[in-house]
């Protein structure tokens, strides 16, 4: 039976057990059971939130070291709940933007129920025709990341020569499918002949490539970019990109959005081709989905039609229950997920 | 007495001798002595000129190699005269923009005399009330480079934070007193306390350093940055580039103009830290100022008067005789240079 507002509930938890070099393990987060009331404090503005389902996103390794490095966001506490993106149905509300029975998508914890004390991340899920988990995806984080990478950053324009690295990643998949909606021709690498497939027969790319299975990824690139490359998005940085950067054409654009190959390394790989950054006059950049959060209705009025009209498919890899959000996290870096990694906290039945 | 149109002259010249691999030496290049008719063969649109005085640039030394990388610009051949930029004055013209006695700057031989035959880079200087040297420098291709780099590519805002590399080189010196006079705080790094002294003593920066004498550049860049960096003018790559991208600022720019250090090693170095590109949301950008020439005309109403009321100062390192220009321009590979490399061919009572 669904718990009620008021009630006293047992709370299971993903706790960070605390700070990591290198690698993320599962042995970094343990389970636990607590208890929480269903109900906001009297006079605060926070919501009360049952999750139902939470995102596995590269960043989140980064919360959970103390190195500098990415800065003007939070690090996840010793002992306290992992955090993240996840969708979630709001059960009390103290804050007037928000009410009960209200689904929302924005940054929750890794547990059953949350007391959301900073609500500015949430949004409202006003669309409820499509799978709910597509506001941890294409709908939420990465869709936006997607969005302003390829329209904003990148922005090819028809006939360029588009190459995706994790290219059947959360984001890769997307910026994929609007390069080729605009008229590009685009090629994507990914870690197994699996996701190759999909890449090819599923999501529409020219042609596609299993990184782990080149030897020379300068000679693939060249094989499948004999005119070169306009525009890369970038999310795995080290040998890929010192490839990418012998093959970029004049006037080319680098999308930085990240570097999942180097996070975790005691020392990122140097990159030796950047001179041709001053010879070709390229132009890399780094961005964050954070900075176009004005964007997101036009970004809903784009992509929601795509999908609907199946213009655009998403591929999701969900895992069920929260026991199992450890393992998918750290699968991340491994490249063990298929798609978009997802965690589906509650049942459908249960929402 | 001076030569005159028609008669056949003994004509010194600095020839190429072959490609070179690695650093360029003095003995890539040796001088010869042949003849030249001061005449403009019938029915050419070439036009013959005598060589004033000839740049020494960092990016020669591509033309030197037969290694890829540099792409869409011309080679050096085996036997014929080096090239590159030059102020000459037209003794002949079959080239109805340019007549006998213009003064022009543009690509040139390494010679006294030289027969021009590919005549699009060649300008015509209008004012001559500055050195002509100066259309080697500040008026001619590295003062366009700074001129484009710093208001069309980094485009830094008042009470930016500035940093600008090898900045007591061509480009670099200008790049420096244009910060100063859009209201940026501006540091330069050069390679030697001479330079140094230069750059805060004369050329007006708010603080520079000698790289040489810094074991740790991050901390060298900690101390004249404790803000961090906004804008930086990249001209040598490598340790300096690493340093820099630790210390960039959320949105920073860098303006990739050359990256010397690099050029003629075997192998580059490899960059560790272009994750702060993604971290920072960087906008790397490279460029050539052969994509701004639009801009000349612009260009010279904003230096022109800078120069004359002496709000830009110009340091050249002029050498004389076109014996001396091999030694002049493999210099600028170990920093010999103070200054704009020029090498004087033709002496004043001559032109």
């Amino acid at each position: 039976m669904a718990a009620r507002v008021g009630d006293e509930v047992s709370n299971k938890q993903v706790i960070f057990r605390d700070y990591v070099t290198g690698h993320p393990k599962e042995s970094d987060m343990y389970l636990t059971t607590g208890t929480i009331k269903l109900k906001v404090p009297q006079g605060s503005d926070a919501v009360l939130v049952k999750n139902i389902c939470l995102s596995c996103d590269p960043l989140m390794q980064f919360f959970m070291r103390k190195a500098v490095g990415l800065t003007g966001y939070d690090r996840y506490t010793p002992g306290r709940p992992i955090f993240g993106y996840g969708v979630a149905k709001v059960l009390d509300s103290g804050n007037p933007k928000f009410k009960a029975g209200d689904l929302v998508w924005g940054t929750t914890g890794w547990e059953e129920y949350s007391l959301i004390t900073k609500t500015e991340s949430l949004i409202k899920i006003q669309h409820t025709d499509l799978p709910l988990s597509y506001y941890t995806g294409i709908l939420g984080m990465p869709g936006m990341t997607a969005y302003a990478g390829f329209y904003e950053v990148g922005a090819p324009k028809k006939g360029e020569y588009v190459f995706v690295s994790a290219a059947s990643g959360a984001v890769g998949q997307i910026l994929g499918q609007f390069a080729k909606l605009e008229g590009c021709y685009v090629v994507g690498s990914a870690g197994s002949r699996e996701k190759v497939d999909l890449l090819k027969n599923k999501l529409g790319f020219d042609d596609a490539f299993n990184y782990k299975e080149e030897h020379d990824l300068n000679a693939a690139l060249k094989r499948c970019f004999p005119e070169g490359i306009d525009v890369y998005f970038e999310h795995v940085g080290g040998e890929m990109l010192d490839a990418v950067l012998l093959n970029m054409r004049h006037f080319g654009r680098i999308a930085v959005c990240g570097m999942i190959s180097q996070y975790n390394l005691d020392e990122p790989q140097g990159i030796k081709n950047l001179m041709h950054i001053g010879f070709k006059w390229v132009h890399m950049q780094g961005y964050t989905h954070r900075n176009y959060y004005h964007l997101y209705p036009k970004f809903l009025d784009t992509v929601l039609p795509f999908i609907r009209e199946k213009k655009i498919v998403y591929v999701e890899d969900v895992v069920e229950g929260l026991e199992n959000a450890p393992a998918a996290l750290v699968g991340l870096f491994s490249g063990r997920n298929f798609g978009k990694q997802v965690v589906a906290v509650a049942r459908e039945n249960d929402i």
